[in-house]
């Protein structure tokens, strides 16, 4: 079936797979365990691991045998030819241009964190420059080897099989959307009056303790994971070893409830990867679009829901005590489905976040093509914002400086958080026809008939196909972002 | 001062020591933190690391530039000395050897845990057999790679700069000490009479206060140092973050608290190695031996020194409260100086330990040199510690199958114990004499004054020294086991 050359290729990746492993190991501990003093040398370790990595990716003997191999079964096809391209991927760099990056990304990394804290855009204004400078080299290197666009060939490192040509008309079209849902959602909501907020104290321990449990409840094994705390929470370890972690407000416990619930969709996503391709690149997940579909369907799908806050709500009040009221699913709902117009992406409302998406999808696009300055980045941001959502940042912090993401050299990442939402409400549409009783158990707090659905259409898939070959695959169509519309139509407009 | 080959070989083995740094940590999170169901992927990712590490080692530009390497500073001299050193032992053996000893390593061990808890020799024979067979294997290729006895060549690998022909006389003459200091110890201390018991509760969290409070005052730095749980206690991490484990009893607050003082010793060691030299061989500890003076330095001589008992046993008190009469210093010493003639090495005290070593320096020194054979061992066994200690175990599992050593492919490991603990007197006695105040400050708590010294004369040396010239810079002398025959001597015998 696979010949020698195909089997020298699977252990040459296996090693690589292992490397990242122990990479995703050492950077756990690096935000949840170790001490301030370990951060020097964890930098020499993980330096080591990615240069190792590296090198064995772009080694003599992985040309030729990926020239010389050949497969005849499916997966290990799907396995050759995701090697094949990221080995054009590694290859296509000079390494000049990589270390440029590393270092350029790292010093405008750090002047970054000062701008932001002074909401001075003008003393980042230079560093930022030169990222995108090499961003844009990057894009032409990879795009002269892959043939894609250049911005498409940024996008293809976080989301595979997506093109920023079938981005740009969904995008567009949920903004028209937008223009008439928002007031609306906005009125219906005026017209309902505030929710009543839950009564305190909700001690750490207590929030911890239930946070646990409800990542076991809804499909994650104890013995294949772990929740910790750190400042920005996370899912990460292996797929045999997934660490979730999150931040306990001791004023709010809804934070740390529903990022938890986030990160075990990703979790769950990580558990259901097909073993038998561990450490190989079809066995990963296929992408940071499908990767956010599945923390979404979880949290905002599935633990949103009017069913599993019915759940939940009692759930809660027998644990915090007080007052029972607030604790019913619609006052729930009028907590945290609440829509608001902000100027913070991370903070913004399930309606209103694809608007901060597709700002940053337009502006960094345009930036990559040469379209757009950094010295022209503040005025297209407060221009766009206003256009998106009728506000103006009343500073940069607030603006333009808000995400680490291009400062840190990330350009193409963010449209996969809005693909990942689109993507879920299809995949849960799909989940709901397909499996009857999915609602039912989601009321009972019971989510293994949507997680059975989830496990063999998605999670056991691996990256065997690209985004829109996996919804297709899937739902039995490309994205459609009419089934976004409608799930926030029924949950915010009627 | 150096060549440009050296300057190549000093990047190589910083990316050995920085998989070797990476290794430690995998290994501490798999025995705290890991869920049991990430066990299968560390083992890759560990066997990965190891793979890389070993090729980088034996890659053939490293003999290249070890011919060509030149330097007259003398770190970099002895660093060189040392690259050389685990390169010839790295080329020596053969991968079929290495790969046979991991193996028949692995499969002993595991048929080895069940022999003990059936404490049925005859079942793990066969497998100790091959294990024996493979290690004198690999104790020939090392003599004949090195020079060295095949058996002096096994200890190497532990501890640079010591014979069995100097550790022979060396423990020749202690058991012509114990054998009349044991029954005088025994003596004395049954004319004392038992010592009292401390009242408990001892709660694990009162527990753990304590030990990481005085593991920091003895002097680990917060920020470069943890303290966690795990079945067997050890001290793991990377010199700029030390990883402390222990197991909280609550019938026996001494287990842990001593523990931890012990594993602080060997953590203070890390911590003191020459910054300068980090991820070089030089810069590392200088053996096995080395690193047990350090651990029962602090745990032996300091800790259980009446001076620090009289500070230590007040504080303790104040924790746990009840009666203050057992803890006096006389009679924490009663309890934690216990001298008894037991089976097992690790439950051991102070005066009989060496006895344990002795005993399986002789043995597995005689299977290496084809003197003994494995069939012969439970008899030689029984026989060895009735000569020593006037006992013969009930059975193998409290005899020979006690210890993981050997059915791990451990042989030369255990003289490292003895001479460590003969190390720890030697040292204490020369700090003792430089440094005025070094007990008076015990009696405070103040680990200071000797800590300067250790830091000075031995952790600073990185391993620069072999064991004995290491000891020879720091006391004027190679070991002398007389300084350990007077330190018992004035302990147990007064």
């Amino acid at each position: 079936m696979s010949n020698e050359a195909y089997q020298r290729l699977t252990q040459r990746t296996a090693r690589i797979g292992a490397l990242g492993e122990a990479a995703a190991v050492l950077h756990w501990d690096a935000s949840t365990m170790m001490p301030r003093g370990g951060g020097a040398a964890r930098g020499e370790q993980l330096a080591t691991l990615a240069g190792l990595s590296h090198e064995l990716a772009t080694a003599p003997e992985m040309a030729e045998d990926l020239a010389a191999a050949t497969t005849t079964e499916p997966w290990a096809e799907a396995n050759l030819a995701l090697m094949r391209s990221a080995h054009v991927r590694a290859t296509a760099l000079p390494t000049s241009l990589v270390e440029a990056m590393a270092r350029a990304n790292s010093a405008c990394e750090k002047v970054w964190r000062e701008a932001r804290a002074k909401s001075d855009f003008a003393m980042v204004r230079p560093h930022l420059e030169e990222v995108l400078r090499l961003q844009r080299e990057m894009a032409q290197a990879l795009s002269a080897a892959t043939g894609l666009l250049p911005y498409d060939a940024l996008m293809e490192g976080y989301q595979r099989g997506v093109t920023a040509a079938e981005v740009e008309p969904v995008f567009d079209a949920y903004e028209v959307f937008l223009r008439d849902a928002l007031p609306r959602a906005e009125e219906i909501q005026a017209r309902r009056g505030p929710p009543a907020p839950l009564q305190g104290p909700f001690p750490a321990e207590k929030q911890r303790g239930m946070c646990r449990r409800l990542s076991l409840q809804i499909g994650l094994e104890a013995e294949n994971s772990r929740l910790d705390e750190s400042v920005h929470p996370f899912c990460g370890g292996t797929p045999s070893d997934v660490r979730i972690t999150t931040f306990y407000s001791e004023a709010d416990p809804a934070k740390a409830l529903l990022g938890v619930l986030h990160e075990t969709g990703h979790a769950l996503y990580e558990r259901g990867l097909p073993e038998a391709y561990a450490r190989q690149p079809v066995g990963e997940a296929a992408g940071m679009a499908a990767h956010e579909s599945q923390s979404l369907i979880v949290e905002m799908q599935a633990c949103r829901s009017d069913a599993f806050l019915s759940y939940l709500g009692p759930e809660l009040h027998k644990l915090y005590g007080g007052d029972a009221a607030p604790y019913g699913a619609k006052n729930l709902a009028g907590l945290w489905r609440r829509v608001s117009r902000g100027f913070i992406r991370v903070d913004a409302d399930e309606l209103t976040y694809p608007a901060h998406v597709i700002l940053r999808f337009r502006l960094e696009r345009a930036m990559i093509e040469g379209r757009l300055s950094i010295a022209d980045l503040p005025g297209a941001w407060a221009e766009g914002l206003q256009s998106l959502l009728g506000i103006v940042p009343p500073d940069d912090a607030r603006g333009c400086l808000q995400d680490i993401h291009w400062y840190d050299g990330g350009f193409g990442y963010f449209p996969s958080y809005t693909l990942g939402a689109m993507a879920a409400a299809q995949l849960m549409k799909a989940a709901r026809t397909a499996t009857p009783g999915l609602d039912a158990g989601l009321a009972k707090g019971d989510m293994a008939p949507l997680l059975g659905w989830l496990r063999a259409n998605v999670h056991a898939q691996g990256s065997r196909l690209g985004f829109q070959d996996l919804l297709r695959a899937a739902t039995g169509k490309p994205l459609d972002p009419m089934d976004f519309q409608q799930h926030l139509a029924a949950r915010y407009l009627e």
